[in-house]
């Protein structure tokens, strides 16, 4: 099995899971080999799980974060059961870098039509990548794309946009898609921020969206009307939920209105590409990223593959991986990284029996960068040769 | 079994089995591990030797290169079967350094005082470490201490040193110490050149003791003349035997006088330190070196290692090491390396599983010699991790 994560400038998980593969095959021709490359729910998760699909991605009309017409791409699985979209496709910051940045008017309603047209599918699930958003709306426009009206004290409905989230009153979900209640929800969440406060959604990321002080502490208290009207409504409290200030509050939205689950991305994206199931028969797991550190052990594509790996193991198995009721061990897992910087003990207690650079010896950042394939696929043979049978 | 080289310029052999042995500790901590630090031959061969027999070196007076005073160290295993001594602590060019070489002059006397002192510890074999020299005299010194006697054409002795060899006529060897006949002399030899001609030890190797052109050609003449004598002497005409050129010609009079063999030094100290016993039972084999390059794998510890590991597998094994008449398969061997230079399919054909470097990302070589020794530490543990149950 191999499955790692994209090695960030200089391959793409494909990339990178094309020249492990060569590697194992080279060591042992006749061994089957399940690429399988992955992703944290960040950039490019779309075309990571495309591939695992076998499909190509979908492309849609709709709009970006200030209003405009433009083309996104989402993902559906062959047999249609299983959707994915991308929030930074039609709701990121690069779609409106043309432009003065406004942080109170960038709407997530774009993505908001990405997801009817997935529903128009007919899928039964839908994950949602959170991240990269130029928005702090609230998740009000992926909601009003769906159907939802916000409305102000005198019943009308307000604008697009946080900003305008100060002046909401009241959410009416009379006209909300139907679809939209009976598919099951999954949002890519990487951080744990909550909606409102000193590590909210408006305080941590709508600066780099384009706020000034000024606009965060205004954008916060319309968060917080907005969320006050999502509990009357709902019934749920999103105010504190970990994660729910995610893409400007997005995931918030998603989980009061839509009783959607915040999931770390990388481990939604490696059970939507199936590994679960794939690892179970494996006898090498060779996974791997850029950079091994602490960070990958925090739900990244690394920690998440061990996690998942380990789980492949019954109860009872010891930690060495060995059943003792003679049943099939846990399959090793082996990080290739461009460099490793976790001690081994610190590894293997994460369930990862080893961790290998690329680097060959004296070298620059460049150098690995630039002969990552070739390094990656001898790397990869030489574990091969140590590991298979 | 830990059997590295040393890594030169950062860790000695000794220093590098410490480090891999921990590691292997700290994944394995009821491992049993076997540190053998290995040697080629060359500088370091009789601490390392000394070492993997449980004793200290002993000391000795001899003289040195020129004849003056010196003492000098020599090995022997405790039970007083095995002596070891390096040409080069007594004859070497560093025991000569603070004065103008002597090419036409310089001796191995000194080294041959040193053998004798083997023999008076009565020893059964004796191998020769070649390599260091600061002579050029066809091993006459060490005949001569050994009690053998070079006429002139009147027969009378001549003097001490390679000119001195244009002056022999005959070999007289009727005082040569009998236990010098009776013990088996094995040399380390690392070079092929013959004894004489463009390839020979004046050509190649007399410059960097100091030989002018001039002298060059005469020491070539004086060594032909000598290998005459030694012919004629012995019926063994050692002018074209490769490696007869070692050490300004020791190896050629040696093997003629004595029947010394010649080998490579890294397959004499390793059977020296009972490696090929040790393999035999060995679950896992880590041997290093500072550059696991194309010379690895040509007479080096780290090939010997491999070859000495794979014959350790009976005839009928598979090349994967398993043994069809279920055996205990061959222990896989893995090179740790400061740098890895060679592709994994040559590895492979060497018989060496896998070869990691070190290096854990990008970093200078200053940074790698520095962090050498944790660095060992680490990878050793990585891959008993990897391999060990």
């Amino acid at each position: 099995m191999v499955c790692p994560d994209a090695f960030k400038g200089s391959l793409t998980a494909a990339e990178a899971a094309a020249a492990i593969g060569q590697g194992v095959t080279a060591a042992r021709p006749d061994a089957r080999v399940d690429r399988v490359p992955l992703a944290d729910g960040g950039e490019g998760t779309l075309d990571v799980l495309a591939a695992a699909w076998g499909v190509d991605p979908s492309r849609a009309r709709t709009t970006d974060a200030l209003g405009r017409p433009t083309d996104a791409a989402f993902g559906v699985t062959a047999d249609r059961r299983l959707g994915v979209v991308e929030l930074a496709q039609a709701s990121g910051l690069p779609g409106v870098a043309d432009v003065p940045r406004q942080p109170l008017l960038a709407t997530t309603r774009g993505t908001g039509t990405l997801l009817r047209g997935l529903l128009d599918e007919g899928v039964d699930e839908v994950l949602v990548c959170l991240g990269g958003s130029a928005t702090t709306d609230g998740g009000s426009g992926v909601l009003r794309a769906l159907g939802a009206r916000l409305l102000d004290a005198s019943g009308r409905e307000v604008g697009d946009g946080g900003g305008a989230l100060s002046d909401v009153a009241a959410l009416d979900l009379d006209g909300l898609d139907p679809r939209a209640r009976q598919v099951r929800w999954r949002l890519a969440v990487d951080v744990t921020n909550p909606l409102v406060g000193p590590r909210g959604a408006a305080a941590v990321f709508a600066p780099q969206k384009g706020a000034r002080p000024s606009d965060v502490a205004f954008l916060d208290a319309a968060l917080g009307r907005w969320a006050g009207v999502l509990a009357a409504t709902t019934g749920t409290d999103v105010r504190d939920v970990p994660g729910a200030g995610a893409a400007g509050g997005v995931a918030g939205a998603l989980h009061a209105v839509l009783g959607a689950e915040l999931a770390p991305g990388a481990r939604l994206v490696a059970e939507a590409a199936g590994l679960p199931r794939l690892l179970d028969g494996a006898d090498l797991v060779l996974t791997g990223e850029g950079s091994f550190d602490s960070q990958s052990l925090g739900g990244k594509v690394v920690g998440t593959v061990a996690e998942l790996a380990a789980a492949a193991r019954p109860d009872g198995a010891r930690p060495d991986g060995v059943r003792p009721d003679g049943g099939r061990p846990a399959p090793p897992v082996v990080v290739l990284a461009g460099q490793v910087l976790l001690p081994a003990a610190r590894t293997a207690e994460a369930g990862i029996r080893a961790a290998f650079s690329i680097a060959t010896g004296p070298s620059t950042f460049d150098e690995l960068a630039v002969h990552a394939p070739s390094r990656l696929t001898e790397l990869a043979e030489h574990v091969a040769r140590l590991t298979l049978r």
